[in-house]
């Protein structure tokens, strides 16, 4: 089972100019087949099916723990997309009726970022395809699944370059960079485990594919912290064999690789400003922040929202400057 | 981000007779429409593109909450399956090559559960279709979000029910006596949002569909423990607001319902033993349990695994009931 | 748009032995690409679709009309599957909670009948997979439109005989035999126009496949009232010219083809009696009976429903032959 | 079965000026999860899968009539699709070959409604993906599928507002004012039905989204003429129950609910010009037209076709004034 | 089984301006239902499961020929894509990081071309949708599946001719021009034997659709070579029975159709350059030029590679015109 | 462009007991993820996608070469299928209408094998799901798409075990015990082109999974005959370069490994017999026999078909041993 923490992986952007064709190249890294919602469930399942842990646990854990931290990553892609739908609708004279969505017609976004959902983030790839379960590979063969899993980061660091590539939005810019930092970790603790098991040194491939991450700006400032040499646990108390693993010097670099026995503190969100053209949270977001103050009082809680948040969109009782600046 | 804990919500049975067929209906539960793949990712989902939290934080705690709770969920189908497929290949004697598949051709299997996967739940449902990202529904309009999750819960229950139904394997009975109370938790929970946002009184409608759990041995135990009038919260510090809407009586009983301020204790999983005829996790997974133990002694590790089981499968140091038993 | 009749085009039997296997190889009727949902909508999206109407009307009267008598073939199909489900669980001590549908586990059923649906049709094929809109061929070009609708027939003709084959139940007997009928009507009304367009004489492939319709005893009635010739006319007032078309010699026989200048009286239905185990209309029907006596005698209506059946299931005033041999 | 009528349920606007990239959006009602292909298909199953009608007799009738309702909607949104998409490419020297499409090359649209149909509907979504029978909720349990019901009237309604708020083309406008309002009326008497059945209030739900339809201009000659409140009987001499259900005040305007006791006299088509550069309904429509006057004849028809239409495409006796202006 | 040649069966043009848009189209040639996967797999499968060969060898000689000719189809169709996606990033300063694909972004592309995949043809159609192997139509009955082929190859020239009216590119009319006339004969073939086994005369629909390849200018030169009369015989010694079926006036022209008992000779592909934006063939496609190098020596291979090219892309020893020109 | 050749790559037995329920099973190594159409698809699109050819011929040559081969794994797998499925309905007094398929109803078949095709092999895996063009990987990137290649071996040789162990049809034993031999050749080929190019020697994997091919009786003769140690080249002219990369030793026995110069001579097909229940070829396959038969004669053909056939199903000149032992 799981504990959720309100906050992220890593620092996020402020809502700015809207780029919602962006949001729509953004959601491969989300529900493609090399997106996050496929490392997330092809390690949670992995580990789920897991079979004679006691005699495997330092491979069991390393499978549970890097799975939990990708919960994390299809959280920061939902954010990514998000960030740049917001605006793309007008907030303030935005409630309908009205055309408040014509700009978007001729656009090559994912009409379902509009039609269907509330501009908001979707488990679906570049092409607005679903993810599916197919994409999980979950064979039971210890080898085989790590070798699937240095495939998958593998391809995943590819898509990820891409998209920074075709995308410069500053959340999609500040999503990549740090993902293709941690994606590698995760490609170089796959590489090592086979190593371990079978003596081949897959690390002889890095950087594969052969991105100069140590040239990519978002990726800069997680380079220097250290980040791409990092494991952390994402538990309390337990997957502390993945030390028996993690272990030796960093392919490229040389350097040592270091578990950290916790979760990073991790960064409050943004709170994004509602969108009341596609009714998200509603076509009058001040009536339900009404029913919600009188509920809250009700059950004796402060009159500031307990919840932590990195800017108010606009229902908080902080200064909205995201608000202002979109209007 | 979230914390993962390697103990699971509620007890589980060790592996008995094996049902291979069972597993394959069980399968709807994880991956059909109304599984918990469905109720995990339309949640979390909901939670992620919530616009607008600070104004309306207590029905942003409370889905993102409950999504948290939906992971524990998947990962107890998960075990069933697992539990329910564990010995449907002779474990002892059954290093390929052979025929120790061959009972299993002409059963109404899922066919994937051993010819693709390696004797582990999938991402699939009870067709052996998968799971699709289509299935998640998240509108930004909170209004229709939760009359979305009602339903959404309400459709679980049925399905839950007939598996309980269809499926007497322990593991089955166990899992659905289970979550046919807290999926009426989360109906509860719902049901009790849009009341308290728009007056309609859905609770009116309970139990819908017309489950009468209080009948249902497996229920039983959890009922007893007052599990149906509990929310837990499911953080170490966030999502406190929930009791601004998880509150009230129940709509069955009348009972107060009640907010748990952290997750349960949870319980260890046992430790299925190996299935070699499949590489789960190898053909011969005691020469992976020996590089493993160089390993963790190389760590330093201690030389019992620091995971703690239920019960070992046959890796561990402990003696090994399960695989006598089935061998 | 379309007027609505609770009638049926054929007599169909009512619920006898229960046949869940051979319900799962009908469904390839509903949905399979050749299924009557693709006749349906192929010549429903193709009427839509049609331009030029005024120019063309035989050939649009033609593919419209015989869409609207396709409605009527889904409804049947449904109704066979509907009485080949009846009776696989207990009706009459079938309240969960229970193991009433624990004989089904093992045996070769669409589980999504019994565990997503309730005992129910669905626009699924024999697989349990899904009917699709891109079994859809709306070309706009009314000689490929044409060639398309009878390449459709043929193969649908292929399924039929094969599922006539395969199941022997009375339902799916009555189902077959009526629909091989009448779709070689339709095979030959494309099969004519295409003649009348091109001259290409598509009639002499007749029978394609060579299937002997006058061997089939449930083929006979049909046969020798005639309705291998007539083609009618499923409308009030439109829809007049496929007289150009639908003309000339019945390939097979040389009879004269006939055109029937309305729908068939049809015939009631019966009343499929409650399945309870799975909640179908409800756990307790008797409750449901009682709330709609109340609304209907507050709305003026009779004591007797107004709605004819041809046998009740167990909610009518007449007494319940059905449910009596059943339970 | 059913009976077809050659008129729609709405008038709707002669061709203008074309709009592909609308027309692409448009599909979402036509295919989308909350599409009126779902809507149809959802309640047609629900009627075939009825058990114990004449026990509940007023709700088997409720759900059969919407039903057919419904057909008429995916017609309607089909006619829309047709309109906008009329003119697209160049209907007077557009004769293959050459380059008639060229200019939608690089437009978003849907590729579909080019090279793979003929300037016509397909059963698809706003992605261009094929509507799919897993869109099909039929539970068997009464209360459970007018849950869904309501929630999928629900979905609707937000999808609509939002088709309208982005596409602003004469003919999508004219679609969605009036599905807006049929939804509404559809939505109502799902509410209607369960509070009847539980006693909850969905009804203090409405407007649920908060779609203000009384300001929306396309809907307004709608609602003056109370179509908001009326339940039309689309049959000849069934489903007469819903009397019983669709009773009471509306529950945005307090109004009294209607029952209409026959299907409205509905509108002639348009009949839309035809599309030489996609073969619609050939490359030279002119040659089908002889040949249909040729048979015509020959079956004794009147010299002008006996299909009314609001306006002739290019086929017909009447003056032609679409196509002048086209082309 | 199959011998490959390095040769293809047209001559195709060499990159010259990119066109990411038109090669999203082009893919509705690949991987559409009446794509040339699609003839390709029908063909092939209809081939395999051919029982009775001997008492019916022409026609199964006929069909397993073709399907030889059509895998030289789908590797035209993505010759075609590969040459107009050439380009679409810069080759000379493309190497990441950066915003090489910034351009593509807002364009009406496949994102698979560029996000998941290198800059490459794909099994998908114009939608982004992938080739599924539902496409495959193989009743085993030999007159059914004539039936179905010669549909399958009239929907594809309508596809085909739909495509070369969107798109012109070079490569795309080169392809599309080659196509028709290839499918064409195709087309014929199938009539033909349908004919002979039944009497029915399909040629009287030719051509069909009313496509005038006579006049397109890409048609013109396959045309003057007659290629329309010409079936080869893709096969060292197999297939020879051919003659048996494919005989007979062409049904447009009356010419007598033709064996020709060889393969085309064919013609060398232009070897595309490198696009290093995407990694393909990778960041520094002159490093694995060096390895390759070294590895060929050391084979006592000579220096020149043995694989003949219409031009070299940038790795060859010849002069590399057109990487100069794209730079 | 291919050239086909009517002969197969290993020897196949004859049909003798059917096995409905083993086929569907092996339709796994047909259309599943890991399956033959992947690894067709898969190596021919990377060929077609290949850029800089000349500068990395070696590998192109090795990519190509073997997608030739993998042509010949979807027919044989399709001739397993077929074997197996012949006999399952009666073929001497199998013509419709009866029950021929009545047995069938029950077992753990794919329905489409029997219902939508006619006994032969489809592009489906073992759920009955169809093959996807989502399954290929062609990402450009040489390294990646030979590590994709590496791993994709790996899953299929599992898939094939598993098939083995599962089904014990001779059919299937001698297509897995053949297809686990020639597949090895394939993982070692890529796993020594990623060592050249990188390094990495993933040979150290070897075998994975760790599959005692050498214990396999059906794997025995073809490791006897050294074909474990083989490349063949398939092409008259072409991929002559695959020596400088298929070289070395082979990583478990140390052998060298050696390119063979040209296709193996292969072996011919048994004739199926026809299967007349299902309309394979035909209800009377005497009749197209006969046609055939004149058209031969027409042509100039002698009297015994030109095909070379292992056995006769029931069509040829030869004594009919297969069909006497089947009826």
């Amino acid at each position: 089972m799981i504990l959720r923490i309100d906050r992220i992986q890593t620092e996020m952007p402020p809502p700015s100019d809207p780029d919602p064709a962006g949001a729509a190249r953004v959601q491969e890294l989300m529900g493609g087949r090399f997106g996050e919602m496929s490392t997330l469930m092809n390690y949670t399942f992995q580990s789920f099916n897991f079979r004679n842990r006691q005699g495997a646990r330092p491979f069991y854990d390393l499978i549970a723990n890097i799975a939990a931290e990708e919960y994390g990553h299809i959280e920061l892609v939902a954010i990514a997309i998000n960030t740049m739908l917001t605006g793309a609708t007008p907030p303030a004279n935005g409630r309908p009726p009205g055309d408040a969505l014509a700009d978007l017609k001729d656009q090559a976004i994912n009409p379902h970022h509009f039609l269907a959902g509330g501009q908001g983030a979707l488990p679906q790839d570049s092409r607005a395809n679903p993810w599916t379960g197919d994409y999980v590979f979950s064979s039971g063969d210890l080898v085989e699944d790590l070798t699937h899993n240095f495939f998958l980061e593998t391809g995943a660091r590819n898509n990820k370059l891409k998209v920074y590539e075709m995308v410069d939005h500053p959340a999609a810019r500040a999503l990549t960079g740090y993902l293709l930092v941690r994606g590698g970790v995760h490609q170089v603790a796959y590489a090592r485990a086979v190593e371990l098991l079978t003596g081949a040194d897959l690390t002889k491939m890095f950087p594969t594919p052969r991105i100069p991450t140590a040239k990519i700006p978002e990726c800069k400032p997680h380079l220097d912290a250290g980040s791409h040499l990092k494991l952390y646990r994402f538990s309390p108390n337990d997957y502390k064999e993945i030390v028996a693993v993690f272990t030796g010097p960093h392919p490229e670099t040389g350097e040592e690789l270091e578990v950290v026995d916790n979760a990073p503190e991790g960064f409050p969100m943004h709170d994004l400003p509602s969108q009341p053209a596609v009714f998200a949270p509603d076509y009058a977001p001040e009536e339900i922040k009404e029913i919600a103050q009188k509920l809250r009082k009700k059950a004796g809680l402060p009159d500031e929202p307990l919840g932590e948040v990195a800017s108010s969109g606009n229902g908080g009782g902080i200064a909205d400057k995201v608000k202002s600046k979109l209007s």
